[in-house]
């Protein structure tokens, strides 16, 4: 199937209809192999669940779309406390409001954002697995909870500030800057820190965005020579690389790594789907150039939630950092939307709005 | 040319003597490929140089030996400092007695360590660039700032604390473990900080002698499989693995981190000499593990010279260090003592007396 078929196949999906007397699934229907397609995701409904003592019931309005969804549906992600069978609604986090409460601690009405799974309703008994946050009364859109605000935050600000300690100044370069992640990395970067941001993104479209947010130049790595672009954007090489693809593109930096140079290993896009993994030539210049190559989970900075929201929440406010949100509307488009993410076609965060915005809050 | 024959080669040169009378040099004949051979090195003799107004005369007694002095006969070394052509003399580190000063902060009769290069005596204006150091008058061997107390023992400090922040119970892989930086790192690790430390080396003796300076087990890369032996050992996996090898090793413990662990790449031997560079095919489990890889270049840690040195002193009078250095007698074995790091026949800091010892200090 090309991808022209493909995408038809999840536009497809995409159309189906939710409405509130049902919950609805998004379940595993094959392991992904390669690229996710459309037959491995199976489309189900169950009755709303009533909750017990000590539960709430919980429906869901948006939810956030991250490449470790893949992993989540082979199986083959190394959280430590997921492990997903056929069949199973797939994992992912979104924002959720509590329409029915008999948890002492949780009051119905609350707007919280953790653990959902992709499914229109859930029971929780609010377990610290699940972790689930209350969504702050800042003014702010609780849409961004699934993303911006949400885990897809964390990761960035998590990545850039205690994994990449930038400084003033530093040369930078972004991979993935488009992106999620990138997207936010390249705004605090530029407008927090002060560093100079080359970023790499692919298409005029997504270069003209990033140097709309946070890029001082970019590289189209569809059209460009990464390599070339790289020796005449960054001369003097490069005090800090942020990845979120992998591959060659990390073998390209390691090699033009200024002293005390550091990289993040944010996420490996570009390997996700290779046969065989990419094989590093050079990272013998770590010792060269005395310098670090760290590997994040972001899960691990939980315990910073609260500080970590509210900067970049003032960081919002300020007008410093854009939050931008890639939204899909409506439930069946959860396949599609998770897709984007390997076809490159999201800007900023990716999410999907359950029942198509706007969301109707009780 | 076999092994055996090149080795009676690099005898042959031992067999040069030298005598006060002049200065004495090895100097680079030809750029190595592959492995140092005995042709790569020229024998020279020039008059004992005369100190000018603001110089000193050094005599040099020990000279310690390197893996990257390699490099600096290939014009390779990236140190910043050096580039040197064919006839140059070769560059390194010793420990030297001033014969003769006419600079007004040196007297003499102290004994110094510094670059001295491969020659019998030097001049110098003793500036910043050689990095001298006087020999504290502490009791401990001259000897030592060859090695133990000179580059390789900042360089095993260095490694071991400021880059792998060793925490008492580390569960920790050493490979080179009966290097020069290797003996020392494994003493520290286990007698100082109170790492669990299992080393890798080569042969029955070195794995025996390995366990005798702070390795709790051994694994004998020529003869045992370095993975099920690591799954043996190590079946919990690895907090610190310090790094002197490169390569496969260095895949194999990438493969079996635990979370938040640390690879301190201080040497990559195996990597020095292969035709094309090892390519590591899972770094990516860095970022599972919420772990860094971190090169390092001793030269930057200069700086902690005083502190670093102290504090090995006191650990050698203290028992926690045991002092291995692997001294070749006489000057004409300077080819060999740098041959014996790549066919792995030193057991600790390679070094050579250069008048044989005992060394008579004036």
């Amino acid at each position: 199937m090309g991808a022209a078929e493909e995408l038809a196949a999840f536009d497809a999906l995409a159309a189906k209809r939710i409405d509130d007397d049902a919950n609805y699934q998004w379940r595993i229907a094959r392991r992904p192999v390669g690229n996710v397609r459309p037959e491995d995701f199976e489309f189900g409904v169950t009755e709303i669940p009533e909750p017990r003592e000590g539960e709430v019931l919980l429906k869901t309005h948006y939810l956030g779309l991250a490449p470790v969804m893949r992993f989540y549906m082979q199986a083959t992600a190394r959280t430590g406390d997921v492990s997903l069978g056929i069949g199973d609604v797939i994992h992912g986090r979104g924002v959720a409001q509590i329409v029915k409460s008999r948890h002492p601690d949780w009051r119905e009405g609350e707007i919280v954002q953790g653990q959902m799974g992709w499914q229109t309703y859930k029971v929780s008994k609010m377990t610290a697995q699940e972790k689930f946050f209350r969504m702050p009364n800042n003014g702010l859109d609780a849409a961004l909870g699934a993303g911006v605000l949400g885990m897809t935050g964390l990761s960035a600000h998590a990545g850039l500030f205690a994994c990449g300690s930038p400084k003033e100044g530093d040369r930078m370069v972004l991979s993935g800057a488009a992106g999620g992640v990138g997207s936010m990395v390249s705004q605090m970067a530029a407008n927090v820190v002060g560093c100079d941001v080359v970023g790499i993104a692919g298409g005029p479209e997504k270069c003209a965005f990033i140097r709309e947010h946070g890029c001082r130049a970019s590289i189209d790595y569809k059209a460009d020579d990464i390599e070339a672009m790289l020796d005449q954007l960054r001369p003097e090489g490069i005090d800090l690389y942020f990845d979120n693809v992998g591959g060659e593109t990390l073998e390209a930096c390691l090699e033009r790594l200024r002293m005390h140079a550091r990289i993040v290993l944010c996420g490996s896009i570009s390997e996700y789907t290779r046969e065989e993994p990419f094989k590093l030539s050079n990272y013998t210049r770590l010792r060269a150039t005395d310098s670090v190559m760290r590997g994040f989970f972001v899960y691990n900075h939980l315990s910073d939630w609260d500080r970590v929201m509210g900067e970049m929440s003032g960081w919002i406010a300020d007008g410093k950092l854009k939050p931008v949100q890639d939204i899909e509307q409506g439930f069946g488009a959860m396949p599609r939307a998770l897709a984007n993410l390997y076809y490159g076609r999201n800007v900023g965060v990716q999410c999907c709005s359950v029942r198509g915005e706007p969301e109707e809050w009780v």
